[in-house]
């Protein structure tokens, strides 16, 4: 059965704020379970995050399966590229090709020769819905990374920090249905949110938002804060400074690898945003 | 320089419950941060949650590197194996060998030729705190796994699944301190703690759960529910079906994967464990 494809030139993509419209109708899927609430059984629908795996191709080379909630995944893929070093600008894309029946893949077409990770011959690699070092075979490949400290002049006060988890809210609509989604969304220095994602993998999101602000022309992101459920890890900060953003919240604790890359890449970092309390872990001087 | 070695035979291991002495000093860290509440800032120290990238190799070639919390890591790099397929029992394994001081690596001596996943010539693939699929370059390579339907006879009444998440905060010591690490832990029928494990990353520490069993010999484990932090994802599911667990209960939300995975199966999948609240997803047979 041959599968209709939708073929979308990167560069045509418009920079409205968000697309709705790229939203998938399968982030949810339907299920019957039993619920045991103090002694009582019942049968009950409930609504699960879908999960699938995608497999991200250079041309017709398979590069990654990621386990992903379906939707924007050519935001997922785009941004993947670029926070994992494979490209480093849209103008190096050429095509990102998505089936619209058939297999859960996205084939990105490089406008000219960008660099694909490799050891020894060819590596395929493969990452989870929150994998972010995949495909390094060794330890000093994943400190190794060619990564410039932040200068962002961005700042955002403390006031305006602690209202992001409210104004995200609103616009998680998975996570509200079925409580079990990650969501990654950009605010403005005034709290305007810019763009949300859900996944069932909190580096997906990041990823999504990331491609999404390349896939729109605006990377760096040097202009916004980033607001990632769950904690703060390694990979987070490091997708984070790769895409330029200068502060990244999260509801959560950071490690102490992502602390440290913080640190040293001048990166803002708060954790435990919850009503009004957070801890700046690094980078106090861009919270006002 | 040198660095000084600790080689451990596997079957010398002793099969006591738990092993204090295995946990690592490092699995906190201590910094200074700057805490806002209600618009005072005051300088305090907090603790982190220590992240480091360990590699694993088996003998002199590297197989996998992932992000996970110092210690355990003879667990880790058993459980890893056994759950990714790459050895089947306890046999196959001849050494795991840590080093005392130095680089963060385990190195694991195969007593005999084990399956080591390959794609084309060679593979090598990395893995971060909570990737389970990592090293699969194809989508039927996530799904094609030979794992079977689960038959265990195991039991446990929804009065004692209740308990489960109260009986293992004490035992989270890193938690406790830091406020951002998983813990996975098994239980037997009756409420018994037979083992905890906490890391940053989920998936690590069920891997550390199931090395820890697999080292001791308790591989299946048919007469234990695992308890598990955070969502239970497609990938906890794959990792305790093929370690033979037959109820797995976390605290949040499972993916649509995780609960197809779950069904086909035959593995107990409970959620949203809160109180005197859960959701039976699949295999509702073993909870009385």
């Amino acid at each position: 059965m041959a599968s209709a494809k939708k073929t979308s030139a990167i560069n045509s993509i418009n920079s409205t704020r968000e697309s709705p419209a790229i939203k998938s109708a399968r982030s949810v899927e339907i299920t019957q379970v039993v619920e045991w609430r103090e002694g009582n059984t019942r049968r009950v629908e409930d609504y699960l995050a879908a999960e699938e795996p995608l497999e991200i191709l250079i041309g017709r080379r398979p590069l990654v399966v990621t386990m992903r909630t379906p939707g924007n995944d050519e935001e997922l893929a785009a941004g993947f590229l670029l926070t994992e070093g494979i490209i480093e600008e849209r103008a190096q894309l050429a095509e990102i090709i998505i089936p619209v029946r058939g297999r859960n893949l996205v084939r990105v077409k490089l406008a000219r020769r960008a660099q694909i990770p490799s050891v020894g011959s060819r590596r395929y690699f493969a990452a989870n819905s929150s994998c972010g070092v995949c495909g390094k075979a060794s330890i000093d490949s994943v400190r190794a990374r060619n990564i410039r400290p932040l200068n962002s002049g961005f700042r955002i006060s403390a006031d305006m920090l602690c209202k992001l988890p409210d104004l995200a809210r609103p616009s998680q609509e998975t996570f509200g249905r079925t409580g079990g989604l990650h969501a990654a969304a950009l605010f403005d220095s005034t709290c305007n949110l810019i763009v949300l994602r859900e996944d069932i993998g909190r580096h997906n999101a990041v990823d999504k938002v990331i491609g999404w602000a390349l896939l729109n022309g605006r990377v760096p992101i040097s202009d916004c804060v980033l607001l990632a459920s769950g904690r703060g890890g390694f990979e987070i900060v490091q997708k984070s400074i790769v895409a330029g953003i200068p502060v990244v919240a999260s509801v959560s604790a950071p490690s102490s690898l992502a602390v440290e890359l913080a640190r040293r890449m001048r990166l803002t970092l708060v954790g435990f945003l919850r009503g009004q309390r957070f801890v700046i872990y690094s980078g106090e001087e861009r919270i006002l």
